[in-house]
């Protein structure tokens, strides 16, 4: 199993919808994968480790695939549209990182 | 329940040692928090989102919590023991981030 992980770094200036991010976009992403995607989970960032800290990532999303083929050969078809989506729950470029799932 | 995150972002010169972390560090967080801790989770950083793209993070550990109070409180007393063993599996710093698990 792989997981996708997407996050959105926080910064001065910016916006995160997570009512859309939660009720539609993950949802569209959900369609489009179909039974290709195995799983999705939505974090919302409440604070840094340390007690005042400020929080890295204002989002993270996790999507789990079988393997790293069923996420990028998913993308080729889909990229655009998912894409198209972003600006309309954030103006964050995310950070996309893929991971084994080690335990 | 809340999640906190643990990312160990990829930079040159960077070192992380999955077997110490999966087999040493995070058993000992384990007993450490002991029941107030619900679980945990180890990513090993694969590659970027797209293809060739370079990894964001060698690893990214994840600890859940019932809530916020669980882990600051169990950190008061054993940040310093976790923090020492740090550099017995990377030289990196890593992000930490508290996390509302919305789904």
């Amino acid at each position: 199993m792989i997981k996708v992980t997407i996050l959105y770094p926080n910064g001065e200036g910016k916006t995160f919808d997570m009512d859309y991010y939660a009720t539609k976009h993950i949802p569209m992403v959900k369609r489009l994968f179909g039974d290709d995607m195995k799983g999705a989970t939505i974090d919302k960032g409440v604070a840094g480790g340390a007690p005042g800290a400020p929080v890295p990532y204002l989002a993270i999303g996790t999507l789990y695939f079988e393997n790293i083929a069923a996420f990028q050969n998913g993308m080729k078809t889909y990229a655009q549209e998912i894409r198209a989506d972003i600006p309309k729950f954030t103006n964050i470029t995310p950070v996309v990182q893929i991971s084994e799932v080690v335990e």
